[in-house]
């Protein structure tokens, strides 16, 4: 079977670099151990290899597609890998004891997706979308909500979705439609219209219970006026039997990747009998549907970064085992060619796949360990670790999906001609990637949200939080005479995103908050830069004290020696086009506020 | 129908920015004028919108594919197509009047061509390879091969092809085996495999001319031994009958993109029964191969930036009809949502797109103009327009290439989840668009062709001419007050070019070639910023001239403007990246030149 993760660099992210065993001295997770965590993610990479990878390129070439009649058929092997997943817990497992669950950390739970995401990205969504909505439903939900929806689905036999957009709103959720009716029976009848409904319907799934937004007649307009709804597909009546609850599936969508994973139309209430559970309070639906919503992007962020592992270890091997042309020099025609791995130019394009897909994973997993400990530790320390994660959390999800893009692309030019062939899986990648700039959130909403909201919350605090979280790899890095360039380097490029910053506000100060907010997705291109070097810096320090210890026990020398190799190259290859952001920021003036869009034509 | 290019930009492009007109003063093309240029687009976009464009989404969904027993299904239109383009004279036309063409312009059928490419890109490379085959065998054949092979083809009925590529070999020619036995009969026996051959087989036409290299049993290794042979699918005996020549495709690759465009696998010679006419001397092949290979590149650098500019008019009429959202500020739910036009991220999107299109377009435009002038000049001027031309061509290629990915993905993001379905055109762009980077010569191939051949070429004259042209545009940019900025930048960009070439060119002074060419793929990049700022000043001062005069009877106001506009983007948004790039390639040590690839592990 061919490499799709690496299992080496997954175990350095959770042990030596983010520390999952600082989490098992928190009472929730004082259960735990390192071998028990080891243990479960070999499982899952067995599990992946088994159910998941083999099927990848099948599931791609026979898409889940609307059969008609509101079915949607869905490859046989999908229920075989929701129901396997579940069956291991990789649905319920980080749900609390009591609720049924292993109480595993986002850490533990999100090293396995990573597998799965790099196995099949196509099918993982339909888990861990599943987990989202029944942990908003035990966060927020009644007791009874709670026995009723969540068991079925940890169990992988109910599907879990989130129906947010609708035909006429986009992302703009301000101008939600569906219309809940209040009933004096204790549910809301439903009516309207989601779309791009992942998940929404399949053949692997027995029920479906959809968390949707809709407005309680009467409630304010916009935001405010937004409230949560359980509307399962099949409705539970007395005796546990299951009634058809009037959603019904018009259509799906044919997709440029994900082939494997439904988009669909769902339609609530055509025959007026469509029932629907208040979860939480009336209008209270969007700052519920947040939670899911962060978690997703994280989700999103990671996902993205595995599927561009998956592409930069199909291209590693490649250029391993495939020989053409010569060195530089190398003037003799009968001399046997080389394998191409060793053209500088190859190198570059593997290594720049190596800075984007192992920083961008190192990001992810960081903010799995924020989302952990903003969950079990309290006071000051749950507020701090709640701000890093509120303010990387749009820089994960951007970085890893911009950034994949090129990464994944890196990885079809590295194959050359076969790379663009169907017979080879880089293309799938390419394709698949290319959703995850656009999914919950696009990247303009993402900078919005970095640039408009992140930055300035709790008058900047979350901010200064990070400048003191990185000072302190900063100041690792720098007690290393070998690292002590790359402190210095990170050090000025934090000096200049803040100057930078600053520069901004000042049109937000004055007012002018849409000219502040122009260029929100190059200051995020300058903030993923940023951050990443950060990533790499801590990974390098990790590596530089095994390296000078002589210690190799966890990984071998040329392991480490990588990492610290990779982030020179990140340093060099990458940091640089921070610069030209902060350039482009800090120019008066500004191009795209045009009133008259005839100049585009 | 949906505007698939700007006939406006073209225009511009063809009579006030790179002046066609310019052309007639020679004798060669004296019989032309403007009036007739401007017909003869407007009959090319007329046959585009009738014949091609309706069938660019359909011959998508039904590829061209493999049969079975040497036969390639293609879509019944493309034999239309074919035949009415050489109808129009789209394939004969640039050939000079004796041998039956019109003696057009390079200038003027690739005005046309751009059309063909932008409305149905995986059609028109059918007919422009024949084009190019045709030429090659004009200028290199004998009487007879040009009266037996050339009609045919300029009629439509025969496809010619380039047969390089071979398993073993992939970009190294240096290693191709195909072997040409030679015979007393005026023929050479051929015996050899040839791989993703474009257009090597399909349904459309009667016969099949593929210009091949191969290598004349006994001649010496490497690139010295290869020649150049015509080798017919059918070959002409005598009575104007065909035979079979023993020309078999074994199969076909189906593509992430360009699926109407036929690759294939070719067998000469399994039966021992295949004949190749040698093309001009023996052993010389690759230097006529290459006479056709840099008009391919120009050609794959022109398809880039017409399909891009196609997925940019989708993204922009998209933008103006759908409204989404309210404008920064505006709190009231109740106001209704704006075109996401008058968004500044999706302006910002929509002017990268525009910038990287319509400079990329002009570059070529340049290219097909200094093609002609190396045509028809004479002395130190057709010297000079030739080496022009050399150092361009790979850059027009790459640049067109590589921001063509990152344009046609922006096109998608402008539309966002309806982007990636495949319900709307621009995913299919993004797929077409991606193998135009590996094409005729990889980005790494046309990289090491830039930094390793063009720019020390004939003493670094090429480099010197590009900068005394540049210096024409800056200089007259200087003299209007509202440019006298953007020379000056461009005058520092250019300078900067320089200073980091002194200092890489010291690495080959110093015999360390590889590391010289190490990052040749940067040094390529930041030429692409600096030559399309060079365009965009270039269009500005026309554009700025036209406004001062008030003279817009050619064009409207707003279309100045918009030149004007997008130049100042470019300038600030896109050119910054040239100092990174610098930074980069001025780095000492390298990091790229691994002896131990553990480290990528």
């Amino acid at each position: 079977m061919s490499r799709y993760t690496s299992m080496e660099h997954l175990r350095f992210l959770l042990f030596e670099i983010h520390g999952v065993q600082d989490l098992f001295a928190y009472d929730y997770f004082s259960h735990l151990d390192n071998e028990q965590v080891a243990m479960m993610i070999d499982a899952a990479k067995a599990l992946a290899d088994r159910d998941m990878y083999p099927y990848f390129k099948e599931m791609d070439e026979q898409p889940v597609h609307y059969a008609g009649k509101g079915v949607v058929w869905s490859h046989p092997q999908l229920r075989t890998i929701i129901l396997n997943a579940a069956a291991q817990s990789w649905i319920g497992g980080e749900s609390s004891f009591d609720l049924g669950g292993l109480q595993l950390p986002q850490m533990v739970y999100n090293a396995a997706h990573h597998i799965f995401q790099a196995a099949n990205n196509g099918t993982q969504g339909y888990i861990s979308l599943t987990t989202g909505a029944a942990r908003l439903i035990q966060n927020y939900g009644s007791p009874e909500q709670i026995s009723t929806f969540v068991p079925p689905m940890f169990e992988g036999r109910w599907q879990g979705t989130m129906a947010l957009t609708e035909p006429q709103a986009g992302s703009s959720l301000t101008d939600i439609t569906t219309v809940a009716t209040p009933t004096d029976a204790g549910y809301y009848q439903i009516k309207g219209q989601k779309i791009f409904i992942s998940a929404g319907e399949h053949s692997a799934c027995d029920n479906f219970v959809h968390l949707t937004l809709a407005r309680i007649a009467g409630a304010p307009p916009g935001l405010k006026g937004v409230s949560l709804f359980i509307i399962p597909k099949h409705r539970p009546v007395t005796g546990g039997e299951l009634e058809y609850n009037d959603v019904f599936c018009a259509g799906d969508y044919q997709k440029l990747g994900q082939r494997a994973y439904a988009t669909t139309h769902l339609v609530f209430g055509e025959q007026d009998d469509c029932r629907g559970w208040l979860v939480g309070e009336p209008n209270k639906g969007l700052s519920y549907m947040f939670q899911l919503m962060n978690e997703a992007r994280i989700g999103v962020g990671q996902t993205a970064a595995s599927v561009s592992m998956a592409a930069y270890q199909a291209s590693l091997q490649y250029a391993r085992e495939r020989s053409q042309g010569r060195k530089v020099g190398e003037k003799d025609p009968l001399k046997p060619p080389v394998p191409i791995i060793q053209h500088p130019d190859v190198q570059r394009m593997l290594l720049t796949q190596k800075s984007i897909v192992e920083g961008a994973l190192s990001l992810a997993m960081e903010c799995n360990r924020l989302a952990d400990l903003a969950h079990v530790a309290e006071g000051a320390e749950q507020r701090r670790n709640w701000l890093l994660l509120e303010i990387l959390t749009p820089i994960v999800k951007t970085y890893s999906a911009e950034q994949g893009n090129r990464s994944t692309s890196l990885a079809i030019q590295v194959l050359g001609g076969y790379g663009y062939t169907m017979d080879f899986p880089v293309q799938q990648y390419y394709r698949d990637l290319r959703i995850m700039a656009i999914y919950e959130g696009t990247t303009g909403i993402q900078s919005l949200d970095l640039l408009g909201r992140k930055m300035t919350m709790e008058n900047g605090e979350a901010l200064i939080q990070l400048a003191q979280y990185m000072g302190i790899t900063i100041s690792a890095a720098a007690a290393h005479p070998a690292l002590q360039e790359h402190a210095a380097i990170l050090q000025s490029e934090l000096d200049r995103f803040g100057k930078t910053l600053q520069q901004l506000v000042k049109y937000a100060q004055a007012g002018e908050m849409e000219r502040y907010l122009a260029d929100a997705s190059v200051f995020m291109e300058m903030a993923g830069y940023v951050v990443i070097a950060w990533q790499w810096l801590k990974m390098a320090v990790a590596a530089q004290k095994a390296l000078d210890s002589g210690d190799f026990s966890a990984q071998s020398k040329s392991f480490y020696e990588g990492k610290v190799h990779t982030m020179k190259f990140f340093f060099r290859y990458e940091l640089p086009h921070a610069a030209a952001c902060a350039k482009i920021l800090l120019e008066p003036g500004q191009l795209t506020m045009l009133e008259e869009d005839g100049l585009l034509d």
